[in-house]
């Protein structure tokens, strides 16, 4: 791997890192809340921190393939910086929304920023090279 | 990148695009069905559109390894232009599962049938070639 | 691709055929125990298969990056190797918890392990080379 790619490397690390701790936060509030497995909802705060899971999960998902489609098809530092306020963003969401869903706006809107900044990039990375 | 490993790069991308619209569909559901988070379940208009999110999340995670991998170890071109058939029969699914649950067969297999051929593809070309 | 890469390409491959059967059980049991799309709750067997599906997909969204980021910055035979550990406690994780939930405790630790030792081989790859 060229050295540049270290840095989207070290950006995924640190999601995989980001998305572990927010499973093993519902695995702890089950604990907490007395909501043994299977289920998936209890108290407001369990559901809070179970939905701070699945959205994690579900923006993991749309955000690893862009960071590395930026990284190769446009700049693979500045993916990675971008990729550092999404990470940055996702965890406070994750924080906030645990608190208080009705304050996960801003670090959402930070996040979704990120993302579709990284998606334009890759886009017009893919797309500004000869496609035949 | 090579030149030809555009074409799953903009699969990709669409993929993440549709994944990203699913998601937004459930955002502006939770507004005009009154569900509001952490909350995941209201009325049966609301379900439907949540569990189009879940499962074209489950579908993304089981395609893009799948479409990378027919790419790199079979054909680029021929694994985008299957992609492509999936990414279209996965739109179609949402839009029928959240009008009607029961219409969701044919582009479920549609789909179901070109991931198929992408992992045979794959399991094709990884296994043809010399292990040690 | 390198010749030494086919071995996570394999394990990948494996993985995704293990979320797939996941979300196939959910499948069938949607009939057996008649609950129809889109509902995702029902009577306790069908709840611990509709578990096992999405912690079966949260595992795979952890594990395949980390598989690859390890394959690519340590070593692929290595990280295939860990991997078929992971995979096969995963296997045995999906089984022994769709049975009995209090019975998922030795399979997950193995898991949790070996996706640890890919995330810490990971890191040691990237860190251990120049950034800069």
């Amino acid at each position: 791997m060229t050295t540049t790619l270290h840095w989207p490397a070290l950006i995924t690390l640190a999601t995989l890192a980001l998305l572990f701790a927010c499973i093993w936060a519902v695995g702890r509030a089950r604990g907490r809340y007395r909501v043994p497995a299977p289920a998936t909802s209890g108290p407001p705060e369990f559901d809070r921190i179970f939905r701070v899971q699945m959205n994690t999960l579900e923006g993991t998902v749309l955000f690893l393939p862009a960071l590395w489609l930026a990284a190769l098809y446009f700049n693979p530092r500045i993916a990675a910086a971008i990729g550092a306020v999404w990470l940055l963003a996702r965890a406070w969401y994750a924080v906030a929304y645990a608190r208080n869903p009705k304050s996960r706006g801003a670090p959402f809107v930070i996040a979704f920023a990120a993302w579709g900044t990284l998606m334009l990039l890759a886009a017009w990375g893919v797309l500004s090279a000869p496609l035949w």
